[in-house]
């Protein structure tokens, strides 16, 4: 009985111990768990008293891992130790400047996202000098992180077609879930991508996340996806000043079938999917209108 | 002393109890702090045996939340009720589409950051119809997210270089710690950004992250950083083809100070700043060479 009053405080520490510990792992694996939206945007350790409302940038995460990079792209190491040489590029009379940036917006606003896409063969040449002109973009530390994956055959068409839909499919009947009272077949038109199987060319662009040093270790590419969207933009850009039309996609979920069907590495993630074509002749656009100039831009 | 025996267990018990409290509350930091590099790239609740090597698409992550949205961009609901109407661009015979290929590739070809921009003016509304051509970029359901702020007051101009270098200079000062034998006198070279103050306009671009419905909830802009991305890409086509110059930079930590000076409201992040001018008549470029078109794409 004496033993037992001078274990009872021994007891009791271990049972808390036990407890504690238990209490700490339920804590860590509900927190790794929920994190992914709890940390959105990042969290720094450093309190900083300007960020109001939860709000940080997302270039801030970025930058407390990139501690070997600059906020401007290409200072980096490799590039310091590069030659600088004399540039100077064709200079045009403000008039002619004038009139080039007034021609080339009203290219620009001719572009419209076009799902209705003409099976007409077009010139491998012409998308060639297409993806040249986006591998022309600048990149972080000019890693160029982008692999533009040029798809024209029709069974390997037809397959991408499927795994897209079928994730489409999904998406829409989880929706579907919610708001059930929905006309089916007006839904159904949305996951059925037959533009897959009738654009002469998918364009799969993906994001290279790291590379591979020398020594074989993993290179980070810092702003690798925004690197690789400036290139899609650009892209963008020459389809129209040839006259092409797209629709811009990000396929929901579909990045690493896609990626393993074809054959893309593990560092490599799809980023967009583009469907590259003439229009369909009888194509259609939503009637939409483009904000002011004064709605997107402020001077001061 | 029989009163003190009984009560040990239960001091034992409180004090085991601050203990593993104590543990959860340091844990729960620990795990807040370190999670932005855990949880880069996202983690899903649902297991997909496709995935491999821990790389899951940040595409991913987006569509979780994104569960109103489409792969396509722009089929919103909000979209879905336009009328639709033709849509027949200019079409150009084959040779007149390869001759506009080349043509656009060997002018972004010329493109290369600059850093040495000439103080001379530019006029408003070369600049005006820059962004407009930018603001012509598809977006994650035509939300078109995004705020280009445009700088020519020299006083604000200067408030932004403060800013900008200070949070260089830290970043390169702990860099110094660990590379301490390098030349101080060169790394500093690197965070002195004369271009804010010396280029005729400073263009700061910041992605809504979420917009205000009617009702006053917040509605997320999904895909914005990649919109906005885009819609940076086809400004820096613009800028090019008037003969101006730019270095994109994403400013390390500076968004919510600059955010702050520039009266952004909170559901703008600033994603990019790009100071435009001329190039100055001494620019220099560092003599990088960009990938070989087969380093970039694929076809089958």
């Amino acid at each position: 009985m004496a033993l037992l009053s001078v274990f009872t405080p021994v007891l009791a520490v271990v049972l808390c111990l036990v407890i504690g510990f238990m209490l700490v792992k339920s804590r860590e694996t509900e927190t790794s768990s929920t994190s992914p939206s709890k940390t959105k945007g990042g969290t720094k350790g450093e309190k900083r008293p300007w960020v109001d409302q939860d709000l940080q940038d997302d270039t801030d995460t970025t930058a407390k891992e990139g501690d070997d990079d600059d906020g401007d792209w290409g200072d980096s190491t490799e590039e310091e130790s590069l030659a600088h040489v004399p540039y100077s590029p064709l200079r045009y009379p403000e008039e002619t400047m004038l009139q080039r940036s007034e021609e080339f917006y009203t290219l620009m606003n001719q572009r419209r996202s076009v799902r209705f896409i003409s099976p007409e063969p077009v010139p491998r040449e012409i998308i060639n000098n297409v993806i040249r002109t986006a591998g022309t973009a600048p990149s972080g530390a000019h890693t160029e992180p982008w692999t533009f994956v040029v798809v024209s055959d029709p069974d390997m068409k037809h397959q991408i077609r499927l795994i897209v839909e079928e994730e489409e499919e999904m998406n829409y009947r989880q929706r579907m879930g919610e708001k059930w009272v929905q006309d089916l077949a007006r839904l159904r038109t949305n996951w059925i991508k037959e533009y897959l199987d009738v654009a002469p060319y998918l364009i799969l662009i993906f994001k290279q996340t790291y590379g591979i040093l020398p020594n074989g270790k993993k290179k980070t590419h810092y702003y690798n996806e925004i690197s690789v969207s400036i290139s899609c933009g650009i892209l963008l850009a020459a389809l129209q000043n040839v006259g092409l039309v797209t629709v811009t996609s990000t396929p929901l979920n579909c990045g690493p079938k896609l990626r393993l069907l074809l054959k893309r590495p593990a560092n490599e993630k799809l980023l967009m999917l583009l469907p590259v074509g003439y229009p369909a002749s009888d194509a259609t656009v939503p009637d939409l209108k483009r904000k002011h100039l004064d709605d997107i831009m402020l001077h001061m």
